[in-house]
């Protein structure tokens, strides 16, 4: 990798840094103001697919914030819409298809992704959200949604808690398993190198809902096509950019995913970061990014600055750590606190 | 603790056993006929709260799968309804509050709970349970909700992800939070006391959704309140019985539930039995319960058996397991595969 100027991109490589990175996963989405009024009059894949609308919400939060990183405007299952996959969002659930992948057949009808054809509009983003930042000092990152958590909705049809039929597929049909664990680990390793090629400066692959599993599960039934994933990441002619491994309710499987790949650990809220970090071998080993609970956003600025600095102070300031949420801003937060939260990571010096 | 004869009991405290004792949570439920049927000419809390009925549904799974022990059929809101909350059981959503609990004033009205006039059905439930199981060697379990889980319905008024008000109350009304925390501390001991002393022979504490907290959170603002609930089941007259400790995504929680209390700490699925016991300072130090993950249950025998067999490896016949599973009973389950896992863990022996 390049040596990078950008606090983000050094601290992915565990650079040393003028003060701690920040960015917000879901940065760009209901909590702002200028998001709403363009989604009153575009659905969200209109706005993910038309690069005017994707550059605009992609670039809100880095205007109104000052974050340090832009992450591309998308949803998980961007990749299978990109596919054909009948996804609609509907408004309070998520995620919903017209048709659950269950059979050998259904499989057989989930076709590769062509980042020639297929992805057009989100590479055409990424390059004119290139130019528009080229002025800045703010990376960009790209954003793929990763097999296991696609599989559930895939194989669900819905949002769910227990993932009843796709354990049963794991469990009781584990070749078919397999065999569309391998599909969807091609689908997002085409999507991700098309979003590295069109100018993502690092990459972040979201396996949002794996703390579904315990780490017996994980180790058998997504570790193997976790790590094709991310060693799909690297290839002749593709700058070599940095990976992002974010789950939630990770407490358990945080060593297999970093076996697995990635020189980031996302965090989520349900561990503290410096314990956390010790079990993945400090900054010596791998970056961290995390982890303030996102309901925080939601009360005082007392709470959110006495939180975020406990944080700060578990990491130490050593090199490796970007602060960000333990998942996504929730609409109900107020931008004013993410700003100021923004400044406060900023200021912050460990004494 | 006097010395039981029954596995369950034995096992609790850590004394040798024949074989491995067995038992569900939420055994007692949708997924036995004979359970539906009655909960087709009954609701919920009319069969928790009529003896003839309760009694019914509690030894119904003792019979067709030849479970170690019976658990109270009750609702963790069971201790709220008794002082009279407004909680509805809405079908496929869950307890759902006419008003939830957001102010001091709406604290205000939360009333204590008298044992001697706020439970008697339950007391005489339990009464008769003992008198039915006297001839067999089947141990009856008594059960409550912890305050933070109940704290959850109670702020949110149905069930949550999130939990943002909850979250909110606890950072920004750190003062409201603790007098919450505290009446329904003082609820759910009396509500266990109560049990105790009409014959649960053991008692299980379930805090279900405490795994939406992170290790600093549970620290500062649940540990306290959960030491004095388990302080607060032992008492002079009381007998002294087994307290079982559970939770979901408890996988950095561990430590701190031990702490706060209990002779047997329940695991979910989220964890490896073996690695969470050794954290907990292993067979010298607690009992342990689990953790196969109950959509296993929707699968094949061979899998379920497969699954199960890892588990009793990991526990390795020492003193102090209890077989069960990572949370409830699916509705899915199939009634036959629960009784063959039952023969199937009695039968099991470490080479």
């Amino acid at each position: 990798m390049n040596t990078p100027t950008n606090r983000f991109l050094r601290a992915c490589q565990r650079l040393p840094v003028d003060h701690t990175p920040v960015w917000f996963m879901r940065q760009a989405g209901r909590s702002l103001p200028e998001f709403r009024a363009i989604r009153q009059r575009h659905s969200f894949f209109e706005v993910a697919n038309t690069p005017e609308l994707c550059v605009e919400v992609t670039l809100q939060p880095v205007r109104r914030l000052g974050v340090d990183a832009a992450i591309l405007f998308s949803d998980i299952m961007a990749p299978l819409v990109a596919v054909g996959v009948d996804v609609t969002l509907v408004e309070g659930v998520g995620p919903t298809l017209a048709r659950p992948l269950r059979t050998r057949d259904d499989l057989a009808a989930l076709r590769p992704l062509d980042p020639d054809s297929d992805m057009l509009p989100v590479c055409e983003t990424l390059g004119m959200l290139r130019a528009e930042l080229a002025a800045s000092d703010t990376a960009l990152i790209g954003f793929v949604g990763a097999p296991f958590t696609l599989a559930g909705y895939l194989v669900e049809g819905k949002p769910s808690r227990d993932f009843i039929q796709t354990k049963r597929m794991m469990f009781d049909a584990p070749d078919l398993w397999d065999d569309l664990m391998r599909r969807l680990t091609e689908i997002v390793v085409s999507f991700a190198r098309g979003q590295i090629a069109a100018g993502a400066q690092a990459i972040q692959v979201f396996d949002s809902w794996i703390g579904a599993l315990g780490p017996r599960e994980y180790a058998r039934y997504v570790q193997p096509h976790m790590r094709r994933l991310f060693d799909g990441l690297r290839a002749p002619g593709l700058p070599e950019v940095p990976r992002i491994h974010f789950g939630t309710g990770t407490a358990a499987l945080l060593e297999l995913m970093a076996e697995a790949g990635g020189e980031v650990i996302g965090l989520d809220w349900r561990v503290n970061l410096d314990e956390a970090w010790a079990r993945l071998g400090g900054p010596e080993r791998v970056a961290i990014q995390g982890n303030l609970d996102p309901v925080t956003l939601d009360a005082s600025w007392e709470t959110i600055q006495r939180e975020a600095e406990i944080i700060l102070r578990q990491a130490n300031g050593q090199p490796g750590h970007i602060f960000n949420l333990g998942h996504g801003v929730l609409p109900s937060a107020d931008p004013d606190n993410l700003a100021r939260l923004v400044r406060f990571v900023h200021d912050f010096r460990v004494e």
